[in-house]
């Protein structure tokens, strides 16, 4: 299956008959003789292709086959070039809708038209890459959690009610009843805390109906939660995800070093993450900032981009903790602080200003849990298969999630989340 | 955070400060000295109580915190128990509703006591251990294909059309659209393959609005799904998911090895898996079994059972491929093998006598796509954002879905699937 074209392995081979199996990614015509670049999963590949060979019937994004002799070439990736002796077509293809050779800089695309042809635009290098990113990012979120004895579940989306609330959910036509899908995992890790497991995480889709059409928001996305039992308090889980972010952040340096140089991005060695408490960010942003509005025990997306210049300046980091929001800002299963009844246990985690992850310490008293969903306006009795969790005995928890596509867009610099998702689900977009 | 209870990680520390927290698995009395087994994450702990501790407000799963002295005891698990010198209760529990401690085989819960009483149920030893093989098999499942260059995907579950076809599927209320939960990820993971990635997995949710209630149906499951360029055939595909198979056999043998020798389960090491041609397995139910209902083009249920028997007595395998099913049986994308045109370059996989894995080679040139289509009825501009991977060069390619929830049901024996699902969706059951 697939012949590697990558010309660094192709480098013992010189002289050796050689067979490149992908895609024609360019084709130049020197004056009789023929160069094609070759693309496949490893790279690219050079292809001299002499002028008795016809290659009329090959263009751009053909899937070809060639087999050839290889030869050291300096000018060509890698050092290797294959001198071909037989091309032969696997798949034609027609004039694409996007030159898939030209970087995004030189060919500018709009975003919708990346979107819209979208088979065909994951095929630039530039795009795919960040896919490999965000699969590499996922693994070290799953391979850090697994060495700290969390074990991964897979819980239901769809839903009877929602964890944060009635908005924003979307309706299943589910046989005789209405389903809605998961706006988060956040009963579900909470039950399995419960069971016994005690450390559990997911990686798995989450919905939003939001009708607002920003940079950042998409309505089907990929959350990765934690949930862990026997804490302290919110500073454990501050802890885990600090270790989950510096292996990741050190892993995909490392793995996906040429990547990020096509990108030309930097991920910085991470130090410890700096924190303040939502009371501090709020003077702060008025004594320093002038801002008043749009702090009313949370902050406003302004507020998140000037708390997150702050970290940097000071403390030289682009992450930042804002800790300890009003109780009346965050979901129904938040735990107050004791001393300060008004705030809770619960954090944010900033990067370059804008927040991907919220988090926290729960309630895990039975009594507490129910008495909140009263106080929320819900009937307890439609939680009871949750709330049983807590009526049998729950330990201390907490957790966090954590938006993949809007770390990915944060961590490469990109300008809108839809770049971060191979097939994007907005207000209006549902194909392909 | 949460001390292990493990006797065995407790074995250096006889005679050592120890604290212990968990849930309160059984308690006995024995005439003033009282045994608490306590259960963590990582087993069990048996605690011994003095009489002049009050632990009256103490009943099992409430989760308590023990500070005592480890000490050697042959009779308790591990030959090390505690003796208590302080007990907390960190939560109260009520009367459960189901007896944690009790093997299943004692209780003998009705399948709907376990599953309404999820949150309960899931401390059962036996039931919890069933998760954690599952979370393996997934483990093995991407650390396989993740060390033979495949990258994974994460595609979108809300889509306008179905990969199958129109029947079953769950329709969403999507905005001023209509919108439908996703069937399998097949067109997506073709598009990527095209993409360039060429080797693509994907573990994630998949709908089936199926009204039939059986032991092996569910209407949300996780599908294990794989894609792969640049094949020679069908033959490439069940290669690589044998590796995969035995891969997963080896390692939930090696590391799950006490989960299950607790629920009594060998799993054998497996050897190449036989194939069986479609027409031959006819030929073999007419002859052998006299069974001519049922199999037309394709199997039954009692067909499949009949050839998971076969298999087992004349190949000694559990496992057993049958390829080449008839066209008209298989999806609009599958490729007709070019001798036999009435028949499919695909296949299942049967484990035990159940289908676990669909597979096969695709259709990859895109005139013969669009007229497939079309001989199906559809039309291709409802497609176009799938056809256009193929419109611009798709390589020759195929791959596999198989069912996370069937597979982990099959590999322990159990008897229904939703066992096999912490919690299970049909069309009646829509909680916790």
């Amino acid at each position: 299956m697939s012949a590697r074209v990558l010309s660094s392995e192709m480098a013992g081979f010189e002289g050796k008959r050689v067979r490149v199996e992908g895609w024609v990614h360019r084709i130049r015509d020197l004056g009789g003789v023929r160069f094609l670049s070759v693309r496949d999963r490893s790279g690219l590949a050079q292809v001299v292709v002499p002028g008795e060979i016809d290659i009329s019937g090959v263009g751009c994004e053909c899937v070809i086959r060639v087999d050839g002799i290889s030869r050291s070439e300096p000018r060509a990736p890698g050092g290797v070039e294959v001198l071909a002796s037989r091309v032969d077509v696997v798949a034609r293809a027609e004039l694409p809708p996007l030159e898939v050779y030209k970087p995004l800089s030189v060919s500018r695309p709009r975003l919708d038209t990346l979107l819209d042809n979208r088979a065909v635009s994951l095929r630039i290098p530039e795009v795919l890459d960040i896919f490999r990113v965000q699969a590499e990012i996922v693994k070290c979120f799953r391979s850090y959690l697994d060495s700290q004895d969390f074990v991964e579940i897979n819980t239901p989306k769809l839903v009877l009610a929602g964890a944060e609330g009635g908005a924003a959910l979307f309706e299943v036509d589910y046989f005789e009843q209405t389903a809605y899908l998961a706006q988060s995992p956040q009963f579900y890790k909470q039950i399995m805390v419960g069971s016994g497991l005690e450390r559990v995480y997911e990686v798995g889709h989450a919905y939003r109906a939001e009708k607002s059409e920003t940079s950042r928001h998409i309505t089907e996305f990929v959350s990765l939660d934690f949930e862990i039992g026997f804490i302290e308090d919110e500073q454990d889980l501050m802890q885990m995800l600090s270790e989950v972010i510096r292996y990741m952040f050190s892993e995909v340096r490392r793995v996906c070093a040429a990547e990020l140089e096509r990108m030309e991005v930097t991920l910085p060695q991470l130090t410890e993450i700096p924190q303040i408490s939502y009371l501090e960010a709020e003077t702060l942003l008025r004594e320093k900032f002038g801002k008043s509005e749009g702090i009313n025990g949370d902050l406003d997306t302004e507020g998140e981009r000037l708390i997150g210049e702050w970290a940097a300046k000071e403390h030289g980091n682009e992450f930042v903790f804002v800790t300890g929001y009003a109780m009346e800002k965050r979901p129904v299963y938040a735990l107050a602080h004791e001393e300060f009844p008004e705030y809770s246990r619960s954090f944010d985690l900033l990067y370059r200003g804008v927040e991907i992850v919220t988090g926290g310490q729960r309630i895990h008293d039975y009594g507490q849990l129910v008495v909140a969903l009263r106080n929320a306006g819900l009937d307890p009795t439609d939680y009871r298969g949750y709330l049983a969790a807590f009526k049998y005995g729950m330990p201390p928890h907490g957790g966090m999630g954590m938006g993949l596509e809007r770390l990915t867009k944060q961590m490469l610099g990109l300008s809108n989340i839809k770049e971060a998702c191979l097939f994007p689900r907005d207000r209006y977009r549902l194909t392909p």
